[in-house]
């Protein structure tokens, strides 16, 4: 059996796992990521949280065949850099592929973390089919992140920049966004701004089940609680949650006919909806839609979970071994 | 000097030619397709004009390294079949390859011809240099075609449907697209396209320089003619080219989030406008662009030309070979 060490890098924890080669997590860990104190420091917490993991897996690090890293915002893959991170301030090309090979004493590879957690769910996840090899994942929390997987590679593009699915513009002068664009995706259909889109229309007094709700505390209003108020017939709920699902329609058509994949697959908290949100996407996938040639692509909702960010690490670190 | 054969197979004719190893064409034939009479006569047409070129360059089939072939519509290009064609009816799951590789007895490759004169671009035109491995064509004529080369391959997609960058829906509920969507970029920024949307304003009687063409004869209102009334000052002229240009620049942003590639390559008959189209395009790009991370990314005309598709089929060849 070969074993993986997946390095999950968030803003707030670092996780780090024990992985088999099927996928399967031996042992996993989590510690403050401690961000504020700056890259060196959370350079040395990697490395505690990678030493705590393998011990507790019984382990010494010469067990581990390969370690994968993935870290929040752009990298260069191929030279292993972090080279920003929304979450990590002062991060500027930072090399942190070598720095972690150094500290730990094994081959390394780094990757953005939604690109190594699509890369997770085509390793061993919803696409672990030999005959899928063309997959783009589409996470749904505060934004809108994403991953491609092309010919079993991720695409990352010239400068890392690759599958900002979130940042594709699906309404002319939309609603503005963050990134200083106007009518992305992610302005309408994260499960932040479905939630917003509600609370603009309960401050208008529109009636809905939800009032209540709004009323004694907006931040309640999440898209959990629409989702479950549309499930009980609120009007209101599923007007919101219909305008999530339209626009996630229209980016899967256009990512359609752009990279023709075999599977769409969505993550994060929203994602948790299964069916519900599926079903309308693929309602409106299907009516906008060309009928010029069926490709046969499927919507699906992720399979790894809470562990997606961790298994993605190690599916890079699989991948670079393989292609040792 | 190595020597490919290229086959640039269309709707009316088939056009080949001998092209070197630094993209030179050094002869080429052209002759009809006659596509009426069935697949075997235009496979029997396409050995005659390729033995045609061979003898004009006073060189045998063995003298030929590699033959490449430029389909229309969809092709398997990993088993050489030609799956569909809108311009030679009838013709299903066709393997082209395999036949044209018996008939002339020398290896041959196949792809689609938008695929193709993108990788031509890449090979020889106004990407080739070694430091651009992404790039995406956009060819502005009745359609709008496209190809995409990501890390130096051709991005085919699972059913040979990639780079479908016409049917992007840049406008929901927007314009009847005659693949069965609403909105597509094809149906605002092809050049007929653009013609048509003048002729709808003309037809409503707006002031314009163009009313008197119009009149005498609407098909006079082409492209060509509209980026001409621009040039000096019509008004309504210059806001039908804003919005060509406009969505143009909306697809070139998704395209940017989406894949992050280095170079836009617009070929068609209305790129010859030039800088008159790539500055309209640029202006929106830049206004409508995110901030939050430049990529570089540059608008440019193809250079290829008359000879892209005889250049891009031999582009294929050499790329083949190279692999071998």
């Amino acid at each position: 059996m070969t074993y993986f060490l997946g390095i999950d890098l968030g803003g707030t924890n670092i996780k780090t796992g024990v992985i088999d080669d099927t996928g399967k997590v031996i042992r996993k860990h989590s510690q403050p990521t401690e961000a504020k104190y700056g890259a060196d420091r959370v350079l040395k917490n990697m490395v505690d949280a990678a030493n705590t993991v393998v011990s507790a897996a019984e382990m010494s690090l010469k067990d581990i065949t390969y370690i994968g890293i993935g870290s929040p915002g752009p990298v260069d893959a191929e030279n292993g850099i972090v080279i920003s991170s929304p979450n990590l301030s002062g991060w500027s090309n930072y090399p942190m592929r070598n720095l972690i090979a150094q500290a730990l004493g094994r081959p390394t590879v780094l990757a953005n973390d939604a690109n190594a957690a699509a890369f997770g769910e085509y390793w061993v996840g919803v696409g672990a089919s030999p005959d899928i090899q063309n997959l783009i994942m589409i996470t749904l929390g505060t934004g809108v992140g994403s991953g491609i997987v092309l010919n079993g590679q991720i695409v990352q593009g010239t400068c890392g920049y690759a599958a900002e699915i979130g940042h594709m513009i699906v309404q002319p002068d939309g609603r503005e966004c963050g990134c200083g664009q106007r009518g992305c995706l992610e302005t309408y259909s994260s499960a932040s701004r479905t939630a917003v889109r509600a609370c603009e229309l309960l401050a208008k007094g529109k009636p809905s089940s939800l009032q209540e709700i709004y009323k004694s505390d907006p931040q309640q209003v999440t898209a959990k609680v629409i989702f479950d108020a549309a499930a009980n017939g609120d009007e209101l709920a599923t007007d919101v949650i219909d305008q999530t699902a339209y626009y996630l329609a229209l980016a899967c058509i256009n990512l359609t006919r752009i990279l023709d994949p075999q599977m769409f697959v969505f993550a994060g908290g929203m994602a948790l909806a299964g069916d519900a949100l599926i079903s309308r996407i693929n309602s409106h996938f299907e009516a906008q839609n060309w009928h010029a040639a069926p490709n046969g692509v499927t919507l699906n909702i992720a399979k790894l979970g809470n562990d997606a960010g961790l298994i993605g690490a190690a599916a890079i670190a699989w991948d670079a071994n393989r292609n040792d």
